[in-house]
């Protein structure tokens, strides 16, 4: 939902395929006309077929890798091992949804021990899905990113709009399922891709009857507008966002001197891999004052050690430089930050120094700033981080590195009442595809703290159940 | 949410129990300094625990129960056979969650193969609930009804709004379980019981950034008002509003005589058991036009023979005449009355009888009417439903009576759509507390489709999951 992408610097602007830009607005009544054919039609497969289905498409999505890479890479400024890993994860994330459908208790039977009557409690598509490609992830989080292959994996059809910073991207990963659908004789209207650079697709898909619920990822404001609109509509529908989070990161005093110096590595390279362009990248690190220093000279020294890269486009990189001056002006934050010759949209990493009275004092700190960018702050005791964790609102994530077998217990009951998760030694950047994962948080971190956007649990945003109540006929 | 419950009949105004009424507008900033330590004790207790303080709670509601009846029949106008069921119905509630905690994966714990890191997943309590309790069911749906169980049963601290009309029992139900908790040595605000009969209490918590959740039963007006409210928070939390519902009933054709006959007499005391007062009242019935004759004689009949009783309170029976008269006087409507002489607010049942096309052209008859009245519609065809399917909304049910071996796959699959329950030969009323039950459906049936306000899975509303993610420490 950004705008102005027209001023792609050239190497950016790879309209090499065929985009129909902006997408055709009769095409809205043509939707309207299949849309319920189609998803009675989806929903009717079995979900061995669904698994099936499902597997073809992977294979589809890789034999198109190579025509994909070029113009990911082209359009997004990213890396190719960046690439590598994004078409790795996507691709491994359709089979397991595939064989995870296959596992999953589709109805459950019950009788009644005192009446002679059947209950079966069936799980159902929850209808067409609205999904909204992100910014950031090209392939993970966009057309064939995890909402929408939870909702496929569910039996519902899905509309796309695609991310205009990689509609190229886009288009091509679209046609990998148009071809899939094809293949199945299904109609094209299980997946609709719409492309444009203004709101005007989503806005209009978010008001549709037959749009039952909605997937995003990207910013709290974008993702709230979408919120405000669903919750508007004569039928209300769930909107699961995927939105900002400063993922705190707390090391525990009495680290010894090498461990912070490992720990200050590792985050470095979190901060700044791929530019820091992660929902989960970390953004406020909460030191103990008097290994502060230690803590910070290795975090800078790492940092400048790191190559320079490009970000996604010049209004990120535009917006990542205005918010972090904005953070800087702030009393008390003392400025760190690249000092290379950078060119362009290249990323100039940066570190704020604060103490935590005044982080309670700057409330532009304690919002997401998009890109290589965090503010190390120090404290003198960890009871003092109490305070701090009444004003944080809902964090994907929240680190806490220790020493100890356990850390404190105040500081995880406090982390699981903001964290959508938790993360014991490590850094928050990765989000595995995994059963346990849970990808989410309390507001504004996510729209619903009680769902997750990666994993097979995922699917649950997209499903429904309905009781079938058998009597035996009169 | 009703107003104007100070007009009381004296039969139903029983304020012999103590009631601070309405609850000190002071008790908000109590409840304030509070709720986060009552919270965090109460998801304190280990899953023993819990199922061991609703195993307690159940044994005081059951010591209670003598004095709750007393109360409850003065105020409701309910019968003692009614109170045995809803009371047995509760207190089997309240075991049934005790059992079913112990069952649920609390923690799933996986380890990364590729990495040495192990992710669980663990559900916890979502935060503090407000309940309101319901008009109709002073028990089952109330102050110790599904949603305060669910809550209490996830770890969830309840603010308990109680339903103006039955005032003196939700007190007497309260103080159970302030009894428990006393008992437990818990904090009181664990569960906190206010009282009014206008709208301030359910509107100030509504909008408390403590409150992570609504439950509600009730009107469709009144659900979509906390609803909206909910929305526009800060931080918006979800609503589990189960509202109106129309309950259509389809015999398809080719019944024989007697066949007919049976579902017109269990039909008929659906409709009016406890004067319609049930959210799954059967309030459509079709019925194919040559075997509508026979069915709506035997039902009227059956009807002339049901024992008169009394509505829950003088506002719902005026409103329910109101309703009555409004579908009656549709163009193409005949009308079917009690022709008994009753006084006060004993109900007097009304059946519409109507045809398909008509139908279309009264939308004042596709909307609920709480009591005991229901609309007779015949039609020519079955295929000649699709079109009622289309402008029905959400409903919480869907009967379907057939001699066939299955229904009619059409027929099935947009009951699917519509409907949370498919009920087969069976009336929609009487909701089994069961694992494979659903009791919700699509808007404005409920707020969100995906979940159950009976049955241990309803306490999935009142969870959310979080991923602890553990490194070896460095």
């Amino acid at each position: 939902m950004k705008k102005g992408f027209r001023t792609f610097q050239p190497r950016f602007n790879t309209w090499d395929t065929q985009l129909h830009f902006p997408t055709n607005p009769h095409f809205l009544n043509e939707w309207r006309l299949h849309i319920d054919d189609a998803q009675t039609q989806f929903a009717g497969l079995s979900i061995a077929q669904r698994a099936q289905f499902l597997n073809d498409l992977a294979a589809n999505f890789l034999n198109a890798k190579a025509e994909i890479s070029k113009v990911y890479l082209r359009e997004s400024g990213l890396s190719s091992e960046r690439f590598e890993a994004e078409f790795e994860r996507t691709h491994r994330t359709i089979l397991i949804f595939a064989q995870h459908i296959l596992k999953v208790d589709w109805q459950k039977t019950e009788r009644s021990e005192t009446e002679n009557i059947q209950f079966s409690k069936q799980t159902l598509p929850l209808g067409t899905i609205l999904v909204l490609g992100s910014s950031n992830f090209p392939l993970a989080y966009s057309t064939l990113g995890g909402d929408t292959i939870a909702a496929l994996a569910a039996g519902c059809c899905v509309v796309l709009k695609a991310h205009p910073m990689h509609a190229g991207t886009s288009s091509l990963v679209a046609q990998c399922i148009a071809q899939t659908l094809q293949q199945w004789a299904l109609s094209p209207f299980v997946f609709s891709h719409v492309l444009d650079d203004s709101y005007y697709w989503a806005s209009t898909f978010a008001q549709e009857s037959a749009v039952k619920a909605i997937g995003f990822t990207g910013s709290v404001k974008g993702g709230r507008a979408l919120m405000d609109l669903a919750a508007a509509r004569p039928e209300p529908i769930p909107v699961f966002a995927e939105m900002g989070s400063l993922n705190p990161v707390i090391i525990s005093p009495n680290h010894h001197q090498e461990a912070l110096a490992q720990i200050a590595k590792k985050l470095a390279y979190s901060i700044y891999t791929d530019a820091g362009q992660f929902c989960t990248k970390p953004g406020l690190i909460l030191v103990q004052t008097e290994e502060a220093n230690i803590f910070e000279s290795v975090l800078l020294e790492e940092l400048a050690h790191l190559p320079a890269t490009p970000m996604l486009h010049p209004d990120i990189h535009a917006k990542f430089e205005a918010r972090k001056r904005q953070v800087f002006q702030n009393k008390g934050f003392t400025r760190a930050e690249n000092q290379e010759q950078l060119e362009g949209i290249f990323a100039r990493w940066g570190i704020a120094k604060t103490q935590l009275q005044d982080l309670f004092n700057a409330s532009s700190a304690l919002e997401e700033v998009f890109g290589p960018f965090a503010v190390v702050c120090s404290y003198e005791n960890i009871a003092d981080l109490t305070k701090l964790f009444n004003i944080l609102g809902g964090q994907l994530t929240l680190s806490i590195f220790t020493q100890e077998a356990q850390p404190n217990v105040q500081l995880l009951a406090a982390a699981q009442k903001i964290a959508g998760r938790i993360i014991l030694n490590g850094v928050p950047t990765g989000v595995r595809v995994l059963e346990a994962m849970h990808h989410g948080g309390p507001y504004p971190a996510s729209s619903d703290a009680r769902f997750t956007a990666v994993g097979p649990d995922s699917i649950k945003r997209f499903t429904k159940e309905i009781c079938m109540q058998v009597h035996d006929a009169l």
